[in-house]
């Protein structure tokens, strides 16, 4: 790569924030000590990075090229930020002021999916992030599986219940929350393993379901890979039961290993309740400790999680009273968008370290071996001692080139608009030529073999085509939708919301348990035999904390 | 009644509202003729009628008497204003700042629920209503109805849609939609009779329910009444199948009155919408005309119906976008409140006059022969020419006395507080004597005589105790958690949002009807057969309407 981008559509007012936000660090070391001050500024930054585009509801869902009252309401369709390329408007041609890529000059251009495999297939070696350690993409696919939860069979809908809720722990609905509890304690199943808590085996020893967990389902159907769940004998037997389909739950260690986690941090938690309010029932302990388990992750991904997203040397931190009178303060709903700026494929490497060894990273999945035989506290200091791969073209695994195409076709299915209409709807100039997205001339000359014509990229080709900013794990245009739909929808969480985040809803006990929570590293250390051993559990590479 | 009601407790701040909103009328009259002016006290006067309490979420349903994931989510359960009774707080022994009476002084000391019917039960002639017509209750009942659907067999549970969404003329759900379209055109399936339209029959010639509406349910199950849908064949020849049960659908004329209004409206819009756009197909006609029936009558509810409530000079209106930074624009939830407020059960008169003769309520139920024989513009008219009853104690038909009890008995179920736990609340002072809460010395004495103390009067009771303002429809109390709940529902109606109130959401031809509809009698004589007759049709008695 060499660094010959043509900076001048990336918006004056976009290279002002990042300057601002990127230098000045005596600046932002004076505004963070004084917390009157950092409280006012955590909330003009999240607000900025949210009212970039407009707010919910959205006119427009993937159910109709028009508004209708049940493209309004019903969220099994997913949402869209802009209107579907085959809107026709009646009234005027643009939408809140943006000339949209007529469908005729964008949709009729685009290649043949097959042909783009080439934009993310390897050329040489694995390019690692400087920044980022393998818990990372571990981390954002276990907790965004969660909410982001495209139907397979038809990629227009969804089955999310459009809340940051840990589904994946707790069950997708109510019915599944059930099989999973012990109804003694508050607890959640569990079985104990070389001393440490596991979530119970969801087959018996001679590959059967236990009848405890019917209505598990094994898998999300998926019309590209109807015989994943088809497991030999020897993986089915350390198959968790946990919250979501039984294919998805136990996908690959990264995971299993933060479910594990949750399933422990809540069964902790209940104790400590148990404890201080002897004469609750097991309702109100699980009830409560899972309250408390969804404030703790809440803020790991408020904090922890979002603050080694950003270049920025402001630290966000979790304030969400702040927000209570404003105007994205509305009803969730998924947006396929959303969907598509965490599909971050090329992030994880061909291969990983495990007890010393590089191993294929397919080896992983479906695995829970890794993580009984080493114990957690282990397998989470090995996944942060080395990096993640780098976020960007020709470096995605060779297992996860279909899901490439998977996803590009979903932005097909959903009509999404282009690339550059999304830019201009997240206040980036509209580029003119392929040298204003990437440095990398592979990738200039690739799109511009592939597209012709800057205009007839699709968004999820061009979001990460983008540069990396520097010192960032992402690229801008995928850096700014993010910050729009997970600000916005994480915020508005109702355990957050006035009245409720407070210390009668959580307990006083288990307020205080929140409070001192900011880190995934503080939820391990609490989850592991006690060995007085400490582990390294961070996000950052040993050299990647930028100074 | 003698007009003996002590004062002291009415609030000082509440006084001055009143005192300011319905003398001054020359000021009230320029402000109405400046529309920048009118617009900004619109807005200032719905907020000051939404802001008198939080607003949501609500950190209590019906769920529990603590906060849960599931209680903040699953709206099955009905939302809560206060804490239930059985609140047991953790940590200020205080709500808000409001010193709830606590159980053992009010739950304890309820007298039994059938002792109560003497307040209901008739000592004398039939109250009228100074101000209201019949076809006031008649399109009360209509219109909430459709959102305020609490479970007969589970007083805590619900099954509404939440939303303002004519779900008894569009269909509970989509199942039900889809039954009752004709699938051309756009339009709902009707039939003509005497050269009027109306819904389809649900029954065939001998009794039997059509195959084609296998999916609409018969009834709401209801322990008290579990035989209510076994109709006669004569009684079951003319019922329509329309979008809730049977038997809620087809109740009493005035429901299946308004019901055929809006069946009638929405095909006349498909024609109109077809006859300007010739290439649109069954579904979206359907989907448009039903946009702008639903936003009609939002219209037709905050302009025509809100302002016959209320004894203001001012008169609200539709604007919907002045709302759209607000706080209190959350996502819906029906409370139990709300469900209690909307129980006007005195207002029906035991007789009303149909033909010129008077004839028994009862025999207004399930009888739809009464509008088919008459046709709808006369059947509104005479609904219009006769007074309600008035919404008072001692007022109610013996018929819905069960009704009544039944109120009491959902609101201890509901573990609801008490009568003077929602003054505070809504910002009343607490009263401390029986002749505070109504002039009527009959109803002071009965309070007294059943509950002992004031701080006993159950919500239920004490809403409907109070003397009606001024040229009110409404007792106080009631008035105001009305104006909460449904102010801030309505609004709140995704057709009402910013990006999607336009004339690209309901069509420039859709969005020209709904600017020209501001009362039912508007869309009535769209819905009649042309005889250039015009019909009285109007919620104010001739001599009713304020000067």
């Amino acid at each position: 790569m060499t660094a010959k981008r043509d900076t001048s559509r990336d918006g004056f007012r976009n290279k002002l924030e990042t300057l601002a936000l990127t230098k000045f660090k005596p600046i932002w070391d004076f505004i963070q000590s004084h917390p009157g001050l950092a409280k006012k500024v955590n909330k003009t930054l999240i607000n900025n990075a949210i009212y970039k585009i407009p707010t919910r509801p959205y006119p427009f869902s993937t159910m109709s090229p028009y508004t209708s009252w049940e493209s309004l309401n019903d969220r099994t369709y997913s949402g869209l930020h802009l209107p579907p390329v085959d809107w026709q408007p009646l009234t005027d041609k643009n939408y809140i002021g943006i000339n949209l890529t007529p469908a005729d000059k964008f949709e009729k251009n685009l290649p043949p999916v097959e042909d783009l495999a080439v934009l993310y297939s390897k050329t040489g070696e694995t390019k690692y992030s400087p920044k980022s350690t393998l818990i990372f993409p571990y981390f954002v696919q276990w907790f965004t599986d969660s909410f982001l939860r495209t139907d397979r069979q038809n990629h227009r809908r969804n089955s999310s219940n459009h809340q940051i809720d840990l589904c994946n722990v707790y069950g997708l609905n109510s019915k599944i929350t059930h099989l999973l509890r012990s109804h003694q304690g508050g607890k959640l199943k569990s079985q104990m393993i070389n001393g440490e808590e596991y979530p119970p085996f969801y087959y018996d020893e001679n590959g059967q379901p236990k009848a405890e967990f019917t209505g598990i389902p094994l898998v999300l159907t998926d019309k590209d890979h109807p015989k994943s769940y088809d497991f030999p004998l020897e993986k089915k037997r350390t198959l968790f039961a946990m919250g979501v389909e039984l294919e998805r739950a136990n996908v690959q260690i990264g995971y299993v290993m933060l479910n594990i986690l949750a399933l422990r941090e809540h069964n902790r938690v209940c104790n400590l309740l148990a404890k201080n309010y002897p004469n609750w029932d097991d309702e109100r302990l699980f009830q409560t400790a899972r309250n408390i388990v969804m404030a703790e992750f809440l803020k790991i991904v408020l904090e922890d999680y979002i603050n080694h997203i950003t270049p920025y040397h402001f630290q966000f931190f979790t304030d969400p009273l702040a927000f209570t009178n404003e105007k994205w303060y509305r009803t969730n709903w998924m947006s396929v968008e959303f969907t598509l700026v965490y599909r971050w494929h090329s992030m994880l490497p061909d291969t990983l370290i495990y007890d010393g060894q590089k191993i294929p990273m397919p080896d992983s999945m479906w695995n829970n071996d890794m993580i009984i035989n080493k114990g957690l506290g282990a397998i989470f200091e090995e996944s942060c001692s080395q990096p993640a791969a780098q976020l960007s073209f020709f470096n995605t695994p060779d297992f996860l080139l279909p899901t490439e195409i998977a996803s590009i076709r979903l932005g097909r299915e959903a009509k999404l608009r282009s690339y550059n209409d999304y830019r201009e709807l997240c206040k980036y100039p509209r580029v003119t030529d392929f040298d204003q997205i990437s440095s990398d001339e592979k990738v200039q000359k690739e799109l511009k073999r592939l597209y012709g014509h800057v205009d007839n990229i699709e968004l999820y080709v061009g979001l990460y085509a983008e540069d990396l900013r520097p010192n960032s794990a992402l690229p801008p245009l995928v850096g700014r939708l993010i910050g729009i739909d997970a600000f916005s929808q994480a915020m508005t969480n109702p355990l957050l919301a006035e009245n409720v985040f407070n210390p009668e809803t959580f307990s006083p006990v288990g307020w205080e348990e929140i409070q001192n929570t900011k880190t995934l590293s503080q939820v391990v250390h609490r989850n592991i035999p006690q060995t007085n051993k400490t582990y390294r559990v961070s996000f950052y590479r040993e050299d990647g904390r930028p100074v």
